[in-house]
């Protein structure tokens, strides 16, 4: 067990109505605000003016930054950073699901570089300096609202990446559950494939600790028991509440924290939506149970059958490799058969194009030092089992 | 389920040798310390000297407040706001169990009082400055090293009382499960049966949410599993480690955030330590599962039975009154047997002379706004069980 430094100082408000304290929380930080924002499903809830009424009683301005993309991109960081010096910007506001909550806390650095916002990631560089961040969720998923990363995409570089900084944490993030009402079946689908697979690249990395696994354990199991009632009834509180709190723990580094090595599955993820712009948890949910077919072994069997005892109610009576493969199998049932996600890359229209080159990539940019390091070779197997 | 704000700001350096960032911490407030600690132990096993040396490395100034006592008393509040005047001092620095951990909490908030410290309690007064708090703990049981707790007794008034103020809750704490190496048999145990019944309160408490049941599930099969396993090797770091943390979330407002209801056996133990001055967690150990049998109903057993069957593997096939029934059995067995605590108020020295008293003063402070709610008759029943 790793010695660990605790802190997550992002104050968070959940519940319905929490909203009325947007205004308050926003004027803690100053006048002027960067409103960043991603297509128009907020002006058609309403959420557009509630965040506008929210900024003029409270005698802000506010600068926009609409139409963030899904995997954000680095032109949109660009038009942001110019925004902020324009506005003289005091705090961003980022309302929506990750990508837009990922741009937001990209820009919140950006805007102390120089040069230009790829840098930072190019160049590794410190953020010794950035701009609070308020959040407002919109669909739970990435847990960005209570995490220190931001992934940004640079198509021409055919790259998307992680850059992971303490200074990204959101200083305050609204979750009100009501939000994630209007997120369709399938986005539904694809963010509860996304939580359950930061719990299992939490999972299956350093020993870690009891106590957390324990927890890890519940966050699965709260996303699988859930994800399905909010697809059948979007309305449901109960549902929609527990997976946008399981959504931020998965992730905001309770379990994180004591990890010294690459999460592997994402790797591997960072690269389909580099070469082909997928949606982030439909490529997770594709890929994650054949790397746990690629790693399942011996040593790795008791990890994988107590994950299945623990999420899916796997008899724990069965022998060791029994018990892993019925894991296995009720992780795909329920990805591919609950959620209704596609189950292979061949039916989104990924072939074997580019396989070689984003296996290397992925490798060079992580999972040589994943828990269970995977070379080009492993990479290669696994997206080809994937096909 | 209620809205709620999460918002744990508390920095926690967790694992062996983190005491290296004591100095540098200290320093980013201030440059006068008022370290407050207990008896001699921590000058025995040498951490006083660790920690004057961090101190006088960083160029600070030191008053000490030693001799707080367990269940900590008003008296020592007193000294201690005297000698924060009298040194200008910047930060508290609380190193010990609980009870020296809440004294601190209790001064950091009282100094700002002009008059008699006991005031804040009685008259139940804002506290809206306090002096930043940071803690060593070196025992694991109270959680006060990440809560917003101080609890202080007046024996004049036999009266010991929880004070809750967002502003009490530490600015830094630091972990080290070595340090409780040195914690003897029963204080372990008596331990564990504390943070086992923080997780009872919160477990018997409002609906709250499916996760956060889960998580709770798992801080108690985590002390359950590793309690006997300290007892027996004491320097056995994965179980003091897994203890340790478990302290903090047993308490620090993941679970509690979201309940307006008063805890139970909490209420009921703090009138035996007023009258009796006993160890907090061996008066939980006898009152909870009391408290249990009393609570039990077609109501309630549903809950019970979950955590038989999730803490101490209780078959899930039993009737669901034989489950609910079982799980208090077990957690008789684990407190009584495992742990070896004292099973009655008779074993120590505890008559039925001040029931009717006790009972009263709990169902008047709390206890008929607990989520179960108790009568006088309940209390004066659940004590005379306990006999």
């Amino acid at each position: 067990m790793v010695p660990f430094v605790y802190d997550i100082p992002t104050r968070v408000y959940f519940g319905e109505n929490q909203l009325t304290h947007l205004g308050q929380e926003l004027s803690r930080f100053g006048k002027s605000v960067l409103f960043v924002y991603g297509g128009g499903s907020i002006r058609k809830t309403g959420l557009y003016d509630t965040v506008m009424s929210a900024i003029r009683e409270s005698g802000l301005h506010a600068a926009e930054l609409s139409g963030v993309e899904p995997n954000p991109k680095v032109d949109s960081v660009r038009r942001g950073v110019e925004l902020c010096r324009e506005n003289d910007v005091d705090v961003i506001l980022a309302v929506g699901g990750g990508s837009v909550l990922d741009c937001g806390k990209y820009i919140s650095a950006a805007v102390f570089h120089d040069g230009d916002p790829w840098d930072l990631i190019e160049k590794n560089m410190p953020t010794p300096k950035t701009l609070p961040v308020v959040t407002i969720v919109t669909m739970a998923a990435t847990g960005s609202e209570m995490d220190t990363v931001a992934v940004i995409s640079n198509m021409e570089k055919k790259l998307k990446i992680g850059f992971n900084r303490p200074q990204l944490r959101p200083a305050v993030s609204f979750l009100d559950p009501t939000l994630t009402y209007s997120v369709s079946r399938y986005q539904t689908a694809c963010g509860c494939a996304d939580i359950f697979s930061h719990a299992v690249e939490t999972y299956f990395n350093d020993k870690g600790m009891y106590m957390v696994d324990r927890f890890f354990e519940g966050i699965m199991r709260t996303v699988v028991k859930y994800a399905s009632v909010a697809m059948e009834k979007p309305d449901d509180y109960e549902a929609r509440a527990n997976i946008m709190w399981a959504a931020s723990w998965a992730i905001n580094g309770l379990g994180r924290i004591m990890q010294p090595y690459a999460w592997s599955c994402h790797g591997l993820e960072h690269q389909l939506s580099a070469f082909y712009d997928i949606t982030h948890g439909l490529g997770l949910a594709i890929l994650t149970p054949r790397w746990m077919e690629h790693i399942l072994s011996e040593d790795t069997a008791p990890r994988l059958r107590d994950l299945g005892v623990s999420v899916f109610d796997v008899d724990p009576g069965l022998p060791l490799m029994d018990g892993a493969k019925a894991a296995i199998e009720a992780t795909k049932k329920w990805l591919f058969e609950t959620l209704g996600l596609a189950s292979t890359l061949t039916e989104i229209g990924i072939g074997d194009e580019h396989i070689p080159e984003m296996a290397h990539s992925a490798v060079t940019l992580g999972l040589k030092r994943a828990f269970i390091p995977l070379t080009d070779q492993d990479a290669e197997d696994i997206f080809r089992a994937s096909l």
